[in-house]
Formats: structure tokens, C-alpha cells, sequence
């Protein structure tokens, strides 16, 4: 039976070793989440990249700029952090840049697992159903903030646990934490994350109406998984073929 | 109102400024609550070092030695690290240098902490006296396992942060977290804890009855602090002034 385990940090990642395994990268507030919603709006590409600069410098390629450094919207860029500002079909066939201040971390670090795949409650089940297939050891890499801890994807991680129940196993400390930590808080996630000084220091930049979105269940069929230099979204592929 | 935080490995150390704040260190399983005893035991004064050559060489001091390496006693030394060893009189006013996998290595890397005090579920109202008393910011710095989150760590993080919740902010995730866990678990931790694989690999080692009296809530009134090089009984330090 393989197994899930959960890094609870980008600065935990040196303790454990990727290859073989299908990394669940997750920054629910909002980077992945975000990147759910906008292949969910029908973007080709999404280029998670480190630097301000480098993420300019894709407009020259055609592509969307997004850009969010402490939970807001960088200036002299198309779009921002808010899955909101990807709807409307606006970025329908297009490719984008992105980079965030944590999301983007948790991707680009991951780079020597076997599969990255980008999940969020949105998406929950397509990614569970997704590495339930694949049969791979699973370690969820939480975004945190900066470097740091936190609920919001912890609780992913706890919920993404749950469902593999059944086909993995999960006895580390850390899976064993998440899964709890969701089970108390599943009932009213909103509330439960309010008592947070860093998600009620988001709610402080008006994006209430994000967190509640950020936090639905199985709202999209997307499986955005890493491939060379870029996410793509797997079912948009599988369906082409 | 001061703040309580938690540290859940001493890899995230870095992120945090420990200028002007007590630190607890903590490693229940079982580095801490064997300090904890010793000092009840009477041992008079306690030398937490990382090497083991460097443990061997306070023999010549006239110190007893202690080390333990993953999970078990290192050889050649007068100790290994389970309470029960430190029982019995023959401590008595010893000065102990001692190294173990994880629980030194977050005492040391705390140094620049305005305060250090030892804490274990043995001594939990005596540390939250203390830093109540003190009245500085907290950080609770587990030592994990090995770098990697650990449940008896993160729930003697929540019993101290549930002490404490009248005089002391507790609005950051990690000790939200702490504090969950530890309501969910405190009925019947050792049951909660016979989950972890970390915790059935130490009983693997037939240390189930260290496991029980690890848990054991507020045995000693005995406070560990660092002071230059070393650990002293504050307790004891006050009774004899």
C-alpha cells in the first residue's frame, strides 16, 4: 500500500526525499487554488515563476502576468491572486505567468518528484481519484506562509488524507495531525480558520468572498500536474487526445 | 497581553526572532521528561551538549554521562535516556552532561532566547507558573523528530498553550493547531499516540512504561532553566537563597 505524508513547510522539504513520488503541491490562500480556477476558465499554460522580474518578462511571449507579494496584487500586471479576476473568459486559451509569494515556492522546490500535481478543495477529488491511479508514495507539500505553518493547508492536506483512507496509508505524525485538525474543523471551515491571525489578516484585504470560495469542495474536474517548465491541465489533455 | 507561539521543528528555528522571548524547549519522548527527573531526583546541575565525543569527555569533570542516539542508549556512557534511569538516589547532587537525538539539539539552537526553561507534561504547571510570571513573549520550540513535526511534542505545545490562555494571545496557527490537537487527545493520549509510526517504533524498544510516565501530567515541581552552559533547577536555586 503506499503512503501520504505531509510537509508542513517549503523549509521542511530537505528532510524528505521526492523521487518516486507524486507531490500534491497546495497554497489554498489562493495561488493554487487560483491556478485551479483559471485552466477551470480554459488557460492553455501556467508558468509558476520565483521573481517579479521574470514573470514581467513573459509578456513578451504573449503571455497573462499575475503577480501577488503579500496577499496583494503587484503593480504593472494583468491579473492578481483572486480566482475571481480569472473569470469571465478572459483568459480562455491563453498561457500565464504567475508568481506568488508561497504558492510558487511549493511548486518550483518539488521539482524532483516523479509528478507534481497542484491541488486545492476545489479540485479535491479530481486529484485524489488522479493519485489513487498513479499509485505513487504521496507527500503533500503545504505552501504555508512564509516558511511558516498554517491552517488553511493543513486542513487540504487533512481532507486529501481522508479520501485516500482507504488506499494509503498515512501513520506519520503530520498526516495523522492534518486529518484531526480537518475533522474538527470540516463542519464550518470559515469560522474555524476566523480565529486566525493570518487568515483574519487577509480578511483585512477585503478577500472574504475568496476565502469562502477557496474553501468549496469539488467544484472543478482540473488536474493541473508540472510538465518541463509549466503546468498543464491533464483532463484538457486526455480529452484532446 | 504577551503572545504564545509554537515551533514545531527546530528546522523553522530561523523564522522566528527569539530576541527578548522565553523559549520552551520540549522533547517529551523523552530527552525533557528525563531532565525534568533528574532535576528531581536531585541532580544539581544538568549539561545538554550536541556530540557525543564532547559528552564523554565531561567524565573526566566528574560528571556522570548520558546519550542516547535514535532511540536507544549509546555505549559507554553511565546513562541512556529513560526517566526510570535517573530514579533511585544515585543522581543525588551529580552534575549529568547528556546529548540525545533531538531534545539538545533544540535547547541549544535556542540561545539567543531571552530565557530557556525545560519543559516536559511532568513539570507543565511549574513552566506555566514561571512564564506567567515572567510575563515575555513565548515560543514553544518542539524538537520533533529528527527535523520532522511530532505529535507528543505538538501536545504538550497545546497543553501549555491551554494553561496560559487567560494571560497569553494565542492567535497563530501553529498554536491554534496545538491546542486542537490536545483537546481531541487529552481523554487518552497514550491511545491517540499508538497511532504514530514514530511512536510504535519507540515502543518497539519496550519503552511503553517511559511512554506512560512521559505523559503524566504535573509529577515535579522542578523548573530547568539554562543559565551560561548549563541547566539549573530554578526551583532549587530559590529555596536556597
Amino acid at each position: 500500500m503506499p503512503s501520504i505524508d505531509v510537509c508542513f513547510s517549503p523549509e521542511l522539504l530537505h528532510l524528505y526525499d521526492l523521487k518516486g513520488k507524486a507531490v500534491v503541491a497546495v497554497d489554498i490562500l489562493r495561488a493554487t487554488s487560483t491556478m485551479v480556477t483559471a485552466f477551470a476558465e480554459g488557460a492553455a499554460n501556467i508558468f509558476p515563476v520565483m521573481e517579479l522580474e521574470e514573470c514581467r518578462g513573459f509578456s513578451e511571449r504573449g503571455c497573462l502576468t499575475a503577480a501577488e507579494r503579500n496577499g496583494i496584487k503587484a503593480e504593472g500586471f494583468d491579473l492578481g491572486n483572486s480566482p475571481f479576476g480569472y473569470m469571465g473568459g478572459h483568459v480562455q486559451g491563453r498561457d500565464i505567468a504567475i508568481t506568488t509569494t508561497n504558492g510558487t515556492r511549493a511548486i518550483r522546490l518539488s521539482e524532483a518528484a516523479e509528478e507534481i500535481v497542484v491541488g486545492s478543495f476545489l479540485n479535491l477529488q479530481t486529484v485524489a481519484d488522479h493519485l489513487a491511479e498513479l499509485g505513487l508514495d504521496v507527500l503533500v507539500v503545504c505552501a504555508g506562509w512564509k516558511g511558516q505553518f498554517n491552517l488553511e493547508d493543513t486542513l487540504f492536506a487533512g481532507a486529501l488524507v481522508e479520501r485516500l483512507q482507504d488506499s494509503f496509508s498515512s501513520e506519520n505524525d503530520s498526516a495523522l495531525a492534518a486529518v484531526y485538525l480537518y475533522q474538527t474543523a470540516k463542519a464550518d471551515m470559515v469560522a474555524f480558520l476566523r480565529q486566525s491571525s493570518h487568515v483574519r489578516r487577509l480578511e483585512h484585504l477585503e478577500i472574504h468572498k475568496d476565502i469562502e470560495f477557496c474553501l468549496r469542495h469539488d467544484v472543478y474536474n482540473v488536474l493541473p500536474v508540472w510538465r518541463h517548465d509549466r503546468l498543464v491541465d491533464l483532463r484538457v489533455e486526455e480529452l484532446e487526445r
